[in-house]
């Protein structure tokens, strides 16, 4: 797929061809950002983490617009090479015409922290590369946190047609492994030393990985890792990701490129190998559902809250006190109450 | 009020008239209770701590049967003798010939730990008497918790005619303040030197309580623990309990009966302005909507547990996968299916 084939994607100027005023409606901002216009992307993207109640129209309004972008998770301890490795993804993917997309997610703040402007910096020689897109994604209104806003960004991200959606996260332990659950692929990344490998053990992380990279591959103790890694994927359960899939361990040195197409291949292989045996349907599926889960019980808490600051509560409590109701009746008219 | 004037009340004797097989309904269990035999009592409150679907049932035939017991939270830190000083107030209020009821509750585990047992012992002078009854209470099946588990307990003791019910709680912090929030009347029990009245502050107990008791006041430093509690009292807003009620600070030695008389005195003077100034029903009104609202979110999280485990959120996100919907409305239809 080249830039040039694909009319009105985004490869239009990161400008835009009109500056957007803020008062645009939802549906105008959804048309320029699928015309190419980075604002109004960002402008999307930051409805979702503000949990804008304009989201809801702009999610109707991209629903059958997704075009089934690659979604690739990366992960791995701070201090591995995640944001150079990711950057070096990025040229590899632009090198081959595809529109990428980069989301960096910092699920232990609710707002982007320090380490994400540090990220920021490595990815500036795709700053002006109207085929990239790059943005550190927080939480700000949620009830959900990141495990709403994410997949909602990564939604705004596929309708606006990237091919490719590479999702950073920042931090390690449970945050790690549940954003894990967003891609349709999780590379997890190591470096070579420090007991990496039974670290990753530990933090549950053979079972998330289905690709394994160990960057810094120059440093001493590269090879180890590999053997450490394999031989504990040896131990495990055959199907570690479902259905037949061996995770294989890739060894780049981010830094100077090296390495980074074999991992492409590698996540080609994957996508393939999904698409094959129908788990890239049962992974979306799933995530799906636990997207609408969460934005269904997140809707429950914010219809009680209202209306227990209305009248409804207080008359059922005296009703209760007078004994003229039992609590959990009363409790019955109040849930009837909320979703009446 | 003395215990002859009371026919079918809790005077009867604890092995009761009969003894219920296992097997009867909630009404007869209902009836047996409010006659006055303990086992009944006691087999409702095990229904209360194990949630069983018997309950609504149970709380619908009390419902209007409540007699308007008072309820007493005693609540402090560990070693400040709260059970000895419950034991000698269930004395006190024995010998004017009320019921009483004791309810001993540890928030810090959902089963009840080992020092209730200890407890126990304390309490075992009152075991036979047939004008007592003592539990400790555990919450083996409550979303909830004890939070949900304490007013149906004292629901179900108001209900069969106890006229005091003494809710003793065991723990620290903020489970001791939620759990305060229960009763009618709350006793912050000290015990003199170890920092306790700074430590009272810190804690927010300085505004839960109605009554401070500092107990073991033949030890030194009773009489500063006093002088301190006074003068953080003074510092704090002039209306700590609401309405111009000041809490007034009672020396006990509760091991030998010392000061508990003036405890019961203060526990009447806190009623009966509870009482003037609409203070009591505002509080009834205010738990029994914590009730509600408790029981209504706890309905809310066990009927989404049953839809998820039903076919109906395989569909929306299959649905929303294909494009025909987006995730809100997935989300709306999810929760309209939860209360349909």
């Amino acid at each position: 797929m080249t830039t040039n084939a694909r009319a009105g994607g985004p490869e239009a100027p990161a400008s835009g061809p009109a500056v957007l005023p803020r008062s645009a409606s939802p549906a105008e901002f959804v048309d320029a950002a699928r015309a190419g216009n980075h604002r109004a992307v960002a402008r999307l993207v930051s409805l979702v983490e503000d949990a804008s109640p304009a989201l809801r129209e702009v999610m109707a309004l991209l629903a059958g617009r997704g075009r089934g972008a690659q979604v690739v998770g990366l992960t791995g301890s701070p201090g591995v090479g995640k944001s150079t490795t990711t950057s070096a993804l990025v040229s590899a993917y632009r090198a081959r015409g595809s529109q990428v997309g980069v989301l960096a997610v910092d699920p232990s703040s609710p707002f982007s922290g320090g380490a994400l402007l540090g990220d920021r910096v490595r990815m500036q020689e795709h700053a002006t590369d109207p085929g990239v897109y790059i943005r550190s994604l927080a939480s700000r209104g949620h009830l959900g946190g990141l495990s709403l806003a994410t997949p909602q960004a990564v939604r705004v991200l596929d309708a606006c047609g990237f091919d490719v959606i590479l999702v950073e996260t920042v931090g390690v332990g449970q945050a790690e492994v549940d954003i894990a659950g967003l891609a349709d692929t999780t590379v997890v990344l190591l470096a070579p030393g420090m007991g990496d490998g039974i670290q990753a053990a530990k933090a549950g992380i053979l079972e998330i990985a289905d690709i394994f990279v160990v960057n810094k591959a120059d440093r001493e103790g590269a090879e180890q890792t590999r053997r450490d890694l394999k031989h504990m994927l040896q131990l495990g359960p055959s199907d570690l990701a479902g259905g037949g899939w061996r995770p294989p361990v890739r060894l780049t040195v981010a830094s100077r490129g090296e390495g980074i197409l074999e991992v492409v291949a590698a996540l080609d292989e994957h996508r393939e190998w999904m698409e094959r045996t129908g788990e890239l349907a049962r992974r979306r599926l799933a995530r799906t559902a636990d997207e609408i889960e969460a934005l269904a019980l997140s809707s429950l808490r914010e219809q009680m809250g209202s209306l227990l600051e209305g009248r409804g509560l207080p008359a059922l409590a005296d009703a209760v006190v007078a004994g003229r109701l039992d609590p959990y009746t009363a409790a019955d008219r109040l849930v009837a109450g909320v979703t009446a």
